[in-house]
């Protein structure tokens, strides 16, 4: 299958890139490196330094004999470009992993706001126009997240909800309430997707993600120049991979609030052979698909108690502070999400025990002397003065 | 009170600021005149020639003795300009009037869409961005179009949804489904609003317009210098508005499709009122208030049958004709959507009386000569080729 991976020099895109070459499919990337902006903008970094994608394609193909396109380019400022890229590599498939890809980021200011809902949003609709010019039987599967849908009363739903009111009955988007400007982002793409399916017979699958964790794949692991951009910081940070850092770092696990936020997760892994299951079993043609893409759900404080059980066994002890929240979220809620359309086509989870944590500290520790303390606690607060 | 409009020179902005001037109202008007360019873009012009905004200003402080403030800029371009227009004229609230205001438009092409988005959604951030930082507790009150619901088959509720599933409850956005790229700007307005009263505490009333008809006001009647920007094509025209010009022009009633599309009207008069009434009964601090703003519902034949009825009266027998439908849409379908809200504050509607139908021939009659024939059918498809 042909594969172009939008924002393949990211920390999802490029081990996406390499787990898809590496079975045998023609990947090409697009990347316009502005992540690597965003982050030296608040002065953060990666854990490990990151060669530039050139350089860790060359690396991949040195190592494994596998080539791997690359266009370099900003999708939503250029759109000719990305008609360029399609009509040039005329993919089956285009996995849609390009966008400003963090909640506190889009929290800044006024600035970080509107360049995070213009870059997804006019992105994603150059990419859409682009298919359609290109061929529009060309499956797009596009990252979304759980945190459109915010923490409801009710049950989560897999995108679409059933639903009876005053004795009529229709399938409805399920409704989203989104806890940022760039969730909110997510929110628009999904509703300017499920449109193009409906008028323009467009196929899309969206993946509604849970927080990610993990450090490598079996991919990474071949060469440090093949790791991934690991952050650990409180704007590009995911919660797990920030408590397994503060752990070897000898710093308190930072809780927001009362730490009962619930959210679904799932090991870096599971992203890949998600995002496998749905370039295998494409959506039709007009079906706007939607998989709630994790594999367990943890509230915070649970989460943060594995971390210190798993780090204790390995001679750590690390103590948990809770912090005023930064955001501003239900911090006790019920939670309970839908999730079987992924494991119904196959997936076989990577569940986190806890000698997933103690591996994921080790590797941490091989950076110790990297961790940056001043980033470990958040900067960005949801509520303006 | 002191009410900033943004979107001064247009349709229902300019006849608004002359209403709220009129009954005493400290009023300011803000518009880039782009709707100008669009227009001549695409060929097309209103019914009456429309004066330059500050000769129609000046005309009514002539005709009235009131004077009306004007800002010439563009909120989307330019935040800076928006907190300089605020800080400014310091508001007691904020009409939101300035988006791009057609479906067709928006489906044009790539270029119409993306602009349509971006102009539209940007426009709003910058306005909430500039109401937080210059005083929260200005009420803002947005257009927004009942054609963010789509035709749903249940009845449609005033923007907030109760829901049990599985046996439990919440109260969510009712689930949108709009019809065109435009009506998708709108819904994502309405999800950056909510989401801006439940974190900043914003207060927000959020008008879900039906279509609006009719030519003249109390005001515009006052002198031809203060007439609106009155369109009959078929981008940028409202149906009703379009039929009547058909009828008058010996053209074809142009029904697209079946005709039994079913939607909420009004009368331009009412739009009028139900922002009076929004503003005289703010929402509260963190509220993010839904009104569905429309008097009655039709359906395109029973309301071309009406013209019909109306043009007969007065000597026109107009002919009905379907067209292939230029959009991607329900021809038949359930339609009930509530609208208590605006009546139990105190809406007296002007329903839609063959009088009223007559008096639009009338006045449209005046400008015979002026019809442009080519612009009475669909140019813009939904359906890409």
């Amino acid at each position: 299958m042909r594969v172009l991976i939008l924002g393949g020099d990211g920390y999802l895109g490029w081990p996406t890139s390499m787990y898809l070459s590496a079975k045998g499919h023609e990947v090409a990337v697009v990347d316009n490196m502005a992540k690597r902006t965003w982050e030296a903008e608040i002065s953060v970094e990666p854990l490990s330094p990151i060669r530039p994608l050139h350089q860790r394609i060359k690396r991949w193909q040195e190592l494994t004999g596998r080539s791997i396109k690359s266009y370099i380019g900003d999708i939503a400022e250029n759109h000719r470009f990305v008609y360029k890229v399609l009509e040039g590599f005329q993919p089956d498939a285009v996995i849609h992993y390009a966008e400003q890809p963090s909640a506190p980021y889009s929290m800044i200011d006024r600035d970080r706001c509107v360049f995070t809902q213009r870059n997804n949003v006019l992105g994603t609709l150059n990419v859409m126009f682009a298919l359609q010019h290109t061929n529009p039987d060309i499956h797009m599967v596009k990252l979304g997240t759980m945190g459109e849908y915010g923490t409801p009363n009710i049950d989560i739903e897999e995108g679409w909800l059933e639903l009876e009111h005053r004795g009529r009955r229709d399938r409805v988007l399920y409704p989203k309430k989104p806890g940022s400007f760039y969730h909110l982002s997510k929110v628009h793409d999904s509703a300017n997707l499920e449109f193009a399916c409906r008028i323009w017979g467009m196929r899309v699958t969206d993946l509604n993600q849970g927080v990610v964790y993990g450090i490598e794949t079996e991919e990474t692991k071949l060469h440090p120049d093949l790791e991934t951009s690991f952050h650990y910081d409180s704007v590009f940070g995911t919660v797990l991979n920030r408590f397994v850092v503060q752990a070897v770092a000898g710093f308190p696990l930072t809780v927001y609030g009362k730490g009962g936020q619930t959210r679904g997760f799932l090991n870096i892994r599971d992203t890949l052979q998600c995002v496998e299951l749905a370039l295998m079993n494409p959506a039709d043609r007009g079906e706007f698909r939607v998989f709630n893409q994790f594999t367990e759900q943890f509230d915070i404080m649970g989460l943060a108690e594995r971390v210190v059980a798993a780090a204790s066994s390995v001679g750590i002890t690390p103590t948990i502070e809770h912090l005023q929240n930064p955001r501003v979220e239900l911090e006790e809620h019920y939670y309970n999400a839908i999730h079987s359309a992924l494991p119904s086509l196959g997936l076989k989870p990577h569940l986190l025990t806890e000698d997933v944590i103690v591996n994921m500290i080790d590797l941490v520790r091989r950076n110790l002397h990297r961790i940056d303390r001043d980033v470990l606690v958040p900067s960005v607060m949801w509520k303006q003065k």
